[in-house]
């Protein structure tokens, strides 16, 4: 990619499905329609009872699936792992689900979270004399589950589970269950759905709707479900805790057509939009959103307003992977790639640009800047979030801290920085009470407080210091590389 | 494709550029940026000034040229061209620039239109004992060039012209020169642009946005100019005619951040919009735009009617060429992996759809379904032109008469057929007010009215029949393979 | 290619079947099996009787018609084509089958030869306006008989090629139609099978055994083969001329289990070794073919010499078409890729090396080179034909005179320049004896006595000395281009 | 592959270099000079002395390793592994080098070989909750490593191996040794070389001689040379075994121009040859081989027997990976192929077929037809090894005993089954006399006397059963997928 998007990512989407006897392709349309959730690899494994077949791949799901290699995938049991590019670990061996043998049979697993106490639990297995083959935290489990001393399956999996801490949300594949397992503190969403009489997992809604499935209800934080031929079987092991599900979900990773948390994401969206306008109001003359980001907040703020929405920024839809760039560059070039301003909305205009946050704030720049050249008088900077000023530990990429011009800057300087007539965020009660959660009783906002309810043990935190020297380095390497390219 | 759109296609767009020092890279940027008038096919040739190097392949923009064949693609003068899939002749054959050699050099040529006494020549060249190698009235062009009499080239290519009846916006390109010309009633749209001393031709203004070039003006209707290192000489060799452009690029084909005709496609969707809310009022909550169809005109009736406007069809942004759909059919399939609705918007709403056109009418019928059964409780259908009656010669894919639901069925026919609560469309007045020609005398509109400025040929139809035949042949061939496809 | 083999090389193969349910599939086995003649192309034209399908791409047969693309060529009557990489004209433009529609009707053809008028008569066309959209000679062929006043097919095709001069063995294909023909000279091979009740043309026996066929006869000098509902045909239309087939087929192009001229190539060529033991005998205690060119010939020397035959150069199966060589060379690594001595077969041995030619020298240096670096005590080179001091016109890939060593080095010169105790040739006499033409009546000689059987015009002379400079050029950048991926 | 050949075939190569600036070109090199010790899949594992990188991938090297990809690899030691698709296992995650992290740090392995007690080892390690990521024996040794309590890495692998039984050569990576380990028994080569300061370890010395490296020495049975900074470390620690070098690799799998177990290999064939003529002499008119593997044995029998040689079947040097098989099948398609009989070598002759063995039968009975219908008066088969009647535990992918035809028929059987006027092998003594091992004293010939010199456990033969199980319904499922191809 030589446009980095500034935004925080979700690192994966998770679906699974139990007995239909086209399970491949359904978690085909499962993984094509959380294909936002991450689009550097996806995999499936399917069983026939007999045996588990892992087939992943670099890419798009519907590119790496094609007709021939799906139809190899015979069985009626499956999940499906898509997975967002994380810096320094874009390489096939860290691709989902992950697929081992063990004495309790083969198994495959799709993760979507973090667990901050992956590194130590990992050294101490390494101390030991356990070998590893990705370099992702999820291996962990399967180690655990290998290494505990219960007979039963479901025992060695709570087992491994109440040992590790942070952000799961597992889809779990053996030749006769399917098990689905939220953390304790429902970071990251998990729903059952139902189509006929076939068991359903899945990140986000929308995978039912695309394959007619119906909604059931959330795995529960802290829920284990083991789907069986005897059924959707419900265990809670874990001592309860105060839910903590990830605001940005609603902010910005969902898709606007799913619900989860049991919350509309479209209308989480709508009402932060129009919150932010009862306590940011400006005069102006036109509401702009950032698409696709800022889209249904704009709606809100324009409807709250009562000033009229334009698309005055244009996305291009057939935004590759990669653009070759001049070598004398364009203006914004990265950003041009994607968007266009529409002089014709934009000249002479007080301008309410709408965008859902600022990560590091370059991209807003130049977008700002975009819009100014497009001739708007006044450009009034409304963000449908509080200032992001920490980094996550349970399972979205994110900047380290001190990349996030938050966490530097304040409201003003940042204003300033990214060249606007007037910048505002919305506050965190006002997302807490557009989120229906006016108590902040639900959701984890340790991005905006940096409270964070699991605590990052010190060894995780020098692990991710390591990736993210990786990452820094590999960008590098192809900021060098471009530079090759261009010439 | 499974998934058949219901929509009137451009059948291409065309790029030129003369003397720069990365002229592939800027057609390429070019050709990017007008994907959306063609996704089939693309190809660039290029001239340093000794050979010409012409290169195409099937597909994207992007997918094709990767790196290292751009690089190969040396020179400084370049043309471009995407091409729509129009039905029977999806080959590489058919793909442009066209390339050939004759007595007067190399010519390559990138066209967009349609010349409708194309086959009536062609019939008498193959007569003469001249050979095609493709099946595209282009190359009639090309060989009326070589065989006329006039010594200089820009003679011998009006000498072709003057024979030519139809829409074309051409460019041409030799070793020395760059040659855009459009045809004398102006259907398709062609731009001049400056970037630093290179001049520049492309279909829409956004080609030139994109490479931070200048909009100088559009070639006229009837104009040729000729680019060469004597810089821009105009020619306009035919007598002029009543303008007649394509009404259709402001309602659907171009941009929204594109200005045609001197028009910006943004503010005519726009004042459509506006314009429809008049003439075609109704009580409701929520206004809803077909994405992306609808959007922009979906504002201006929400702006005009009061009524707000909500997202309440969501894209998917990741829908890829081809879908493996399940043995057992899914509800809405072909419509649902590009849209899904969100509950929470539609659910016990009086919503007003708003889409650009109605073309057979299913894909508007299915859309309709998902709408009523995620709950909306009325269905008003609210279209921003005058329903199409009629097929298009000038450039533009569309159904034959038979199949345009308009042709055969009353409004309340047709809103029977689709099963909407009311349906209207836009007057044909309305229209060219809200395009700035309220005298009706610079837009071609002949398929709201079959009053065709050009007449089509006896012969034309003839062969147009045989496209069409051969065009159904290979839809019900793809509809049997997908058969087997699903088995 | 970074490694260029010092060959002549035959420029094409043709195949066609007439009247089979499985036309496809027997084309690509055809072509499959006169792989040797080419390796940068191949195409299959293929007519139902209602339209013909023509598809071509480059490289290898089995590597363009994987098994989806073969099934959608769907017919009963074929043609194929596998094309060399001539130097300058390796694009995909230039592959054949050629398919273009005139008003006879559509054809497409497939050309094994070279037309050493026809840069005369396209300049001529090109001059009445012609256009052309290859580089090759085949196309003018077309326009000939699309500008023929003649009604009959055939008789404008005789027409055509009474006027064209110089190699042709073409298959031709119509919607009713498979034609064979071959020039008046007979320089190219082409044959006639029958497999049930289905013709079959190719230009080796190879291609009838692979698919079960019967060999029925060559095609003669000078006839064309019409094959049709009615049955074969034959014509032949043009004066008799004395047959001058090209005896290289023999020596090096053929397959040695085909027989061309009927004569068979495995036998020839031994016969070729044992003339070459009587004309040049040495003493020595081992003879070393260098494969697989020399395989056979050294078999005869050794039967007729009594010196035992040795493998002391392994040739590796898998060479592929590139090898990534290493910054620092590594001696002799064009050839070592291809060749491995076998130090206990040639260490201080007194070897007799046969090869089939010696073309430009540089290879042969760096084989005997490798032999002598092995430890042989002394290197006898036998060549198993004469001095090669022309260049072909008739359909051969072979260097300018200049660059062909024998043209201005003596035999003792050569020998010093490849570093060889001995060198001999077969002497003309020896090679006619061998292929049973002791009266030099049948073969072109052409290449080893300059004494040309069809004159090749001088305008011809300057398009071949264009495409040996930019062949020149490609080469250049291609070395280029390697330093740079050295790097 | 539709058509399988009748072998026994190796299992792999393997390759290491030591401190060269192109390590990843050299072990790229090497690696193409072992290609045809296995085509399935290959990989290259290189370390830059801060971390190790591992690439594979499916199919020959020089398809897997692109320019852009050998680029890529960057560092100065490398390891390389080929591998040959052994049956119920062609999948990536089987493919070599396994690259793992473990409290030792990063580790590479490239296994050559097969350890007879893995599954059990495997059975216990699961039994511990070891989990395993393939189904190769090589991740057990891994899986030792990491857990043995020795502090010294070398120490712990001399105590993995110390358990492991069976056949081995390893290279094996770390940030800064390269170690190369060979089982007590000296099954498979392993040998030393040396490129300027760079150590090099390769399963035969061909892949010394493609680099200019000068061979030093075999790698010992039962050593570890481990090389570092400090050079090559030489390290015995098992106790001494009668050595039992596979035979089989003189016999067949090793190329001519190699040495192995320090003989030429070219040279033991050519002695089987004339052992062969020796102990199995008949009248006949030519002496055949099958090529490529009776190609020197042959020349030995034409030299001892006087008889002279001849290439009666010629080989197609095309041979792709698939190819396309006709609906209605063509007689020996699958031998057809491969090799075309030459009529005039072959007519009217007493043929002495040469072969180095029959497995299976089938095969050599269609070589024989094919030989027959060319018109040979009498095929009389010679074999240059004795009768094949029992499988290999060590490293050789065989079939099962019972799909050896000679353990269940006599020669006499075998002579009517594959339909030859006779049949003769080379004797057990003869074979060993040939290989310079009279008292057989040094090699494994257990595939010809069932006598193991390391006894395979019955847990093994377990999973030798399930793997072959699965191959065969592999085999069937091509087979019907083949048979679906077809129509």
């Amino acid at each position: 990619m030589i446009t980095q998007d500034d935004k925080f990512h979700d690192e994966c989407g998770v679906f699974g499905i139990f007995d239909h006897p086209e399970a491949a392709k359904m978690a085909y349309l499962g993984l094509y329609a959380l294909q936002h959730r991450g689009q550097e690899s996806a995999g499936i494994a399917i069983t026939d009872g007999e045996k588990i077949v892992c087939e992943r791949g670099m890419g798009q799901v519907a590119d790496i699936f094609r007709k021939d290699r799906l139809d190899s995938l015979r069985g009626h049991c499956a999940i499906g792992h898509v997975r967002y590019s994380t810096a320094g670990g874009s390489q096939l061996k860290n691709a989902q689900p992950i697929y081992v043998e063990c004495h309790r049979g083969e198994i495959a697993i799709g993760h979507n979270g973090n667990l901050v106490n992956a590194p130590i639990i990992r050294s101490e297995l390494e101390k030991e004399g356990t070998i590893f083959t990705t370099t992702s935290d999820t291996e962990v489990v399967l180690h655990m589950v290998a290494k505990s001393r219960q007979s039963r399956f479901v025992d060695a999996l709570v087992d491994a589970l109440a040992v590790l801490k942070g952000a799961y949300s597992f889809v779990l594949l053996t030749k006769d269950m399917l098990i689905g397992a939220r953390d304790p503190w429902g970071f990251r969403p998990l729903c059952i759905g139902k189509l006929g009489g076939s068991f359903i997992l899945a990140s986000e809604t929308c995978a039912l709707d695309l394959i007619d499935a119906d909604y059931v209800r959330d795995v529960k934080p802290g829920e284990l479900v083991i789907i069986s031929e005897k059924g959707l079987e419900s265990v809670m092991p874990f001592p309860q805790q105060r839910q903590h599900s990830c605001i940005f979900e609603l902010v910005y990773f969902s898709r606007p057509d799913s619900n989860v948390f049991q919350r509309n994401v479209y209308s989480s969206r709508y009402n932060m939009g129009r919150q932010l306008a009862r306590e940011a109001p400006v005069e102006a003359d036109i509401v702009v959103p950032v698409p696709d980001s800022g889209l249904v907040a704009a709606l809100g703020y324009s409807a709250e307003s009562g000033i009229p929405i334009g698309f005055g920024l244009i996305r291009n839809h057939y935004v590759g992977r990669t653009f070759i760039e001049p070598k004398k560059s364009i203006r914004h070039f990265g950003v041009k790639v994607k968007l266009n301003p529409v002089r014709s909305i934009l000249h002479g205009k007080r301008v309410v640009l709408i965008d859902d946050s600022i990560v590091r704030g370059n991209t807003s720049q130049k977008i700002v800047k975009m819009v100014r050249s497009a001739g708007a008088s006044e450009v009034h900077f409304r963000i449908s979030c509080p200032p992001t000023i920490g980094s996550c530990y349970y399972g979205i990429d994110t900047p380290t801290e001190e990349e996030l011009i938050a966490s530097y800057k304040t409201v003003p300087e940042i204003a300033e920085f990214i060249g606007v007539s007037s910048l505002q965020y919305l506050s965190l009660e006002g997302l807490l009470t557009a989120t229906e959660d006016p108590e902040g009783s639900i959701f984890c906002t340790s991005c905006y407080t940096k409270d964070y309810p699991v605590p990052m043990p010190k060894e995780s935190f020098e692990q991710l210091k390591l990736f993210h020297k990786a990452a820094e380095e590999q960008e590098e390497r192809e900021k060098r590389e471009l530079v090759v390219a261009r010439n």
